[in-house]
């Protein structure tokens, strides 16, 4: 049994309480928030817990494990510091930090005292990109070409961070999960249409060692929901659509082939390309519909009995912070190119 | 009646023949090709008109007006040059010219001699485009936010161009007409992915003198067909579906507002912010359904007995063109800044 | 403040419990179910009410005004009749009773004691229902000509009723609200495919005394889930889908017209008819998003302390079990058609 | 090569014509019309064929091998059999005939003389249906449990027929060539909404001797147009979506079953049922999209040069003559159960 504290109650805090309550190899221990009637609600609801509205009295427990941390991002990195100087495990909400500095002390902290860090990118642990991971593991898609995504609303606005901090970790860490690539250069334009210094729209273009590229479309101010995917493939294409009730991923057998033929007819221009289109079945893969964060609390258990990385490591969520950094570094500076 | 000559009988052509002939306005005296079989082919159709397989031909016939270029886009420069200096008023296919140079020659020589010379955007001319322009002009969207466009599909490849000189003149050219404002610097980003030197995928960023930003994804390689533009004003939000057979334009009740508001309870921070959002009714207008081709050649002709600038005129053309050869650019230069 | 008592706690008593609760002119006083660990859960959150094993305990306590019935049908008669001559106000689930006879006395008791029996017809008190009666009721349909309704899925099947029992009060309780007119005839045809004598599948026909007809489409075991409505008028014509996350009613701005024209050129066949098309605009009303159960109790309350019939009152409940027997009666005779 | 003459250039027929004149085991020697406008006109697009404004022409030229028959469905009888008597084989449109009576008697003329009789059941020849076919064949899809059909739009009023003779042919050839199953009784209502005595919706529902059940919706004054089957099968399910551009038959791996379990726990209720669910992938199978007609003419001189049945001779439209005479029996009854 692994003690769990979890810090933060606020909209995503009581589904972490849940899901760690409900898991067998965990002992939900403690529940810390500031708001006291926020504290008192959700401690009725799990009696065997204690309260804390100060997460110092977590961190004093010897006997608490593990700490998961799911308060507002500028508190991330005091509070995982803490908890790691302390001696507990951290599961931390995402965005990880609200910089690469940051999230990169944090994880060499833990790595120093053998500890368990893990950004909860709750995306990476559902059943369509579980399953996508697969059919791209499996090769079926042949060599991967682009990664396209959109994830546009009428959003509720936040007025701490900006649309690509609220929208883009989802995308990149599905991406960085999918495609397992790091990337050499991202260019990133925005604009502030409803408060001057926060974007509500943001356009993100990653460039990598060769043609593939990854882009992404963020916008709090959509007249309609899309949380569209393409993951393209020279030999077959995915759609990843997460608005679609239970066919969310679709598995074209399509396709394009430039064959090069030697002409007979023209010696000089020895080759001529001849493109080739193939288009096949569609296939809707049947998805595990298993709560995500079922997973999520599953593997950072998984990861502290076993003394393993998680896969969503502190590692994974500095990869997601640099790219959200050099976002906000391009949209600054208007597009530039920043090189990563 | 205006006589009209058409060079080219490939794939759009023929539309253009059979849109002059039933005309009113027009009397089809030409048909022009280098290929014999197509020419006989359509001549028969047309049998009226006469057939030549040099368009020197149609220019040296003082008795012809018009002509009409409908032929591969490296040929446009040299067959409208010819046309306006033997005097003849032009309609030509997009994209207008392969740069900004030819295009304002081209500009000039009609100017210069009083010629009409358009350029056949012809998704200007669709009754969802003039709906919206009518929609826009009314104010009733309030102040434009951002214009957002995916044409994306499992198309054919071209040889001889890629894909935004493929599809952006088509977007682009419905964006000039619709916003009607001029973009002030342009980054863009493409990958070639069968054939080296063609880029079969590319996104381009239009930034504008204020907050107002456009952008545009071309695809020639995806495994669903989307033909969609978002245009999001301050109170209300066009979606634009091309695909959809009927229902093409909704207007979305839609918006944000940021309210400022005086805080008595804070001196400090004086201000703050309401974000409120309004959601009402989804609007479908009827549109005119007319093929697009009808009225383009309408407008040439009324363009050429009134002696007044088509719609759609060279300058528009040119305006296509410069964006498209920044475009070009900018993709070229690992997605630069081009300013315009 | 009226009290109330829910009898009945599985799928939908807590519904209507937590509603009563919420709602300020009751008080939630009793809580009762026969199976005790689900009657000790639901009374955990509700700690004001008590909580009874026994319906008989409510229905002596000389404080309560007014029950509330969610147990299976087969149960509804008894209780509800012990309830009203207890003196209590009933609000029952849908189906009414298992029979018109029972309805019929339920009605009479109700009436001669002078207390408010209402039927829980919960889709009456929808924002998307209530919002197409009053385009009904405005006219601008014109006359009504048809009602079809579909409603399909891979459905959880019931062990005591069949596909008839459980669907079609709801569709069937939408029509008699919207059409209010009633029906002259019926006929149903039915098939058992998992269980013999439990229908999975199920197609309704009414007729009425002119040429407006209503059919139905029940079905268990459909490989999609499809509700959807069209209710076609002269002059426009509503599509009702439930399945839509937001944009749930669409008014066609569509028709058709036979003009009975004289002819000049025929006298013996002196009319010709005409048929002209009418096709307009699409609008997607904004529908009140509350919860149908928050009506549903208020309207309740409202009937009660008014002493007015409820909207969907004994009688309409009654006009529901009517056509549900009469539909079984027609199945059961190989889709004998049923005068009512 | 069969020499082939087609009577009727109204919509239909140039379809026809223009399919026989590519394929190269035919010759088209005669064309044939009332209206002589309509006739050159077709004329001239096919030169090497003969025209005839009345059809006892061809019948009378001892070169002709067959004719085609696409006039109005009036004619069918009186145009087939005289094609016969002439000693002709006959592909002829559908609906085959206006009554059962003239069908048989053709049917029986046709094989008294040897000659191929086929109806233009086109659906049955679609990439979709065909595909759906091979499915039903290989048995994957279990016992076949229902048959659900709806084909409603706002379409052409037709003045001759109603919509059960305009419509239902399409569906009821399509069923009879899938399910290869006679029904045993009928019951259809109708409605004439538009013009007295012609019926612009419809409903009819077969019965088989088990369970097994088909039912259609048909319908002129829909505001959307919907034309979906679905074939349900105890172990998969068919949708077969017809508006869908390009993904037309998708194959649920669904089902419902019901386990008679015995019951240790209680002797005298022997044996509980469980109905178990499946959800399993969907398939989207690549459909071949050559032009139907192309198939039907093909097995039209295939079944002549093979002295073969084509795959829907007179008898498949004798079959789909005897339900449409039914259909409309039950609806002037007002949905009497007609046996078959």
């Amino acid at each position: 049994m692994i003690t769990i504290g979890v810090i933060g109650c606020g909209y995503w805090g009581p589904n972490l309480i849940r899901n760690f309550a409900e898991n067998e190899r965990a002992q939900l221990r403690w529940i810390c928030d500031t708001d006291e009637r926020r504290l008192n609600a959700i401690g009725r609801r799990f009696p065997a817990a204690r309260t804390a509205a100060d997460y110092r009295q977590l961190l004093a427990d010897p006997e608490l494990a593990a700490v998961v941390i799911a308060t507002p991002v500028a508190t991330h990195y005091r509070f995982a510091k803490d908890a790691i100087l302390a001696g507990k495990h951290v599961l931390i909400e995402k965005p990880f930090t609200t910089n690469s500095r940051e999230a990169r002390e944090l994880v060499e902290l833990a790595e120093g005292r053998g500890l368990t860090l893990m950004v909860d990118h709750t995306f990476v642990y559902t059943g369509a990109v579980r399953r996508i991971k697969e059919i791209v593991e499996s090769g079926e898609l042949g060599e991967l070409l682009y990664f396209d995504s959109v994830r546009i609303n009428l959003g509720l606005f936040q007025r701490d961070i900006n649309v690509v901090w609220d929208l883009a970790p989802h995308d990149l860490s599905i991406m960085d999960y999918l495609v397992a690539r790091d990337a050499v250069a991202l260019t990133a334009t925005g604009s502030c249409h409803v408060e001057a210094g926060i974007e509500n729209i943001a356009y993100v273009m990653l460039r990598f060692a060769d043609s593939f590229i990854a882009h992404f479309h963020f916008n709090w101010l959509s007249p309609v929901k899309i949380r569209r995917t393409l993951i393209a493939g020279s030999r077959k294409m995915i759609v990843y659509d997460d608005i679609e009730p239970t066919e969310k991923v679709r598995v074209y057998d399509k396709g394009v082939t430039a064959n090069r033929i030697e002409s007979d007819s023209d010696k000089e221009a020895a080759y001529q390309t001849l493109v080739s289109y193939r288009t096949g079945d569609v296939w809707v893969p049947k998805l595990d519909s298993t709560e995500a964060l079922t997973h999520v609390s599953a593997e950072f258990l998984d990861a502290i009995a076993n003394k393993r990385a998680p896969l969503t490591d502190g590692v994974a969520g500095l990869r997601v912070v640099r790219l959200l950094e050099a976002a906000q570094e391009s949209i600054d500076q208007g597009g530039k190119l920043i090189e990563l």
